[in-house]
């Protein structure tokens, strides 16, 4: 029986040096299309995927040339359309891989909500900025007028700032499902997902504007798939204690408990290796295996020879 | 068992009065949610739908808002970007139509991209106007620039005009069945879907500029997932002959040798009420039933009591 693996892909990933044109992040995707369809004969594959550079650029669009016939879209809806965009470049780059081998690829982007609670701490203290950079004046001008909270970025300028909370559950759950156990490589879960929330009578969804962790919603993703395998693909081949400096060591197979004490130490940097980190640690004290590497490491992580390998 | 329908539904019809902020189009898509969930005990629905006014507002913004940092998408990943929108609001007013009955919904939208030949004819003559409207200098820089075609259109200004060639295979076929086989109500080839071509050789995928009509991909797609029935949900209960006029008679029951000569005799309009008979026409043609009808009349006309239902 094929081991069952969920990928989280970076959406920075998808942007060498920052190139942002359709064309230049499609290149990009050929590679990771290689490597999952090289992977497919072994295991059946669920890819999730950041979009943070895709859905700024899409806010910007939206916003700065918004009308009154041609309004802007909120940002879940933007979540939605980065969806329907990274996902198709996706889809497309696996379907070409298999071409090149003369196979036929069976793989498919679901469209993915998630999620959260409107009680979420995150919704109190939103810290994620997002979107175009604003003055101090035009900022606090449109926090007025559409409810968001504005801040001060790093000298920057102004910009929005959303909440992140965290995922509880995916409502596509059961069609991912179905379609990884009839064979089909999975899309899902883009950017964390479309955030909505249930009201409470009703179990009604409704969309809100937040942005979800990637590595959080793919590890939830992986616990409601059955997963053995949760894998955060980053820039890194493996987490390092002291990473960055001269004496930087990497972190080969570990457990939730060793690793938990190295966060307790402050060894990894928050909204960088962190939550990569955490992601893989829940996982991993559920049953699972966590896993950090690089896509040029991938095959050998998944093998037990290279990465960060999280395992209770 | 359950027979198996695919509806095409107007990107037109979530824009009421022409009212395109995200708020107002969820709104209009809860009724199409509920009629979905009322007949889901009786059928196995797969949704297509137009994106013609929303993708139109995408590349606005795009276009309008480009720079070098954040470049406009090309139409092919804008349409990708409109399924993703679309998918998730109709995705959710279906869900929602079953919370309302207590019940959970089994719904998802599939990113799908949809075949054309890089030979039809219609790439040599592109006559579909998109996005934005220009001065007559700016259109022919520009299709300098971007290798478009630009036309005049109707006294308005120039607009970029794109081919609309004819489909002729979805890529997610598969994971589209499976879905539907499992139970789950499936939104699928969105605004035509996102046109490919394969290339000669290695049968790759490649994206390209053009739009393709949605009754006609979704006519493709009920070919392909073996639908019984293939519905063209517009704007009216049925189609006419002498539309708009005194004399204007409704359509019920007719085979597809009856339509086509009031198609010789150029009753029905290009571009509207034409293109959803000739499709349900193919089908009918096929052994299927071909339906048009609007979202009122959609049960009685599944009953074979309203619409015009073409049948061989």
């Amino acid at each position: 029986m094929k081991k069952r693996i969920v990928l989280a892909l970076g959406g920075n990933a998808l942007q060498k040096n920052g190139e942002a044109t359709a064309e230049a992040q499609k290149k990009v995707a050929i590679k990771v299309g290689e490597v999952i369809a090289s992977l497919s004969n072994k295991y059946e594959i669920i890819v999730a995927h950041g979009n943070g550079p895709q859905v700024g650029n899409i806010l910007i669009h939206e916003e700065s040339a918004s009308t009154d016939k041609a309004p802007a879209m909120p940002l879940e809806t933007a979540v939605a359309m980065s969806q329907g965009q990274i996902g198709y470049w996706l889809t497309q780059a696996i379907n070409n891989a298999f071409a090149k081998q003369g196979r036929t690829a069976k793989v498919a982007t679901v469209v993915s909500q998630v999620v959260v609670d409107r009680q979420d701490s995150a919704f109190k203290n939103p810290t994620k900025p997002i979107g175009q950079f604003y003055s101090e004046k035009e900022a606090k001008l449109l926090a007025k007028k559409n409810h968001w909270t504005v801040k001060e970025d790093a000298g920057r300028g102004w910009r929005r700032v959303v909440a992140s909370p965290k995922p509880i559950d995916i409502v596509e759950k059961k069609a991912i499902s179905e379609l990884v156990k009839d064979g089909i490589i999975v899309i899902a879960a883009g950017g964390g997902g479309i955030p909505v929330v249930r009201t409470k009578i009703l179990k009604r969804l409704k969309g809100i504007d937040a942005v979800i962790d990637k590595d959080f919603a793919a590890e939830k993703l992986a616990e409601l798939v059955k997963a053995d395998i949760f894998v955060s693909v980053t820039a890194v081949p493996n987490a390092f204690i002291n990473y960055g400096l001269s004496n930087e060591e990497p972190i080969h197979t570990t457990t939730p408990n060793e690793i938990s004490n190295l966060i307790k130490y402050g060894y990894f940097k928050p909204g960088s290796m962190l939550p990569k980190i955490e992601a893989a640690v829940t996982f991993a004290k559920k049953g699972g295996t966590g896993i950090i590497t690089d896509i040029d490491n991938l095959k050998e992580a998944l093998d037990g020879k290279a990465g960060t390998i999280i395992i209770s």
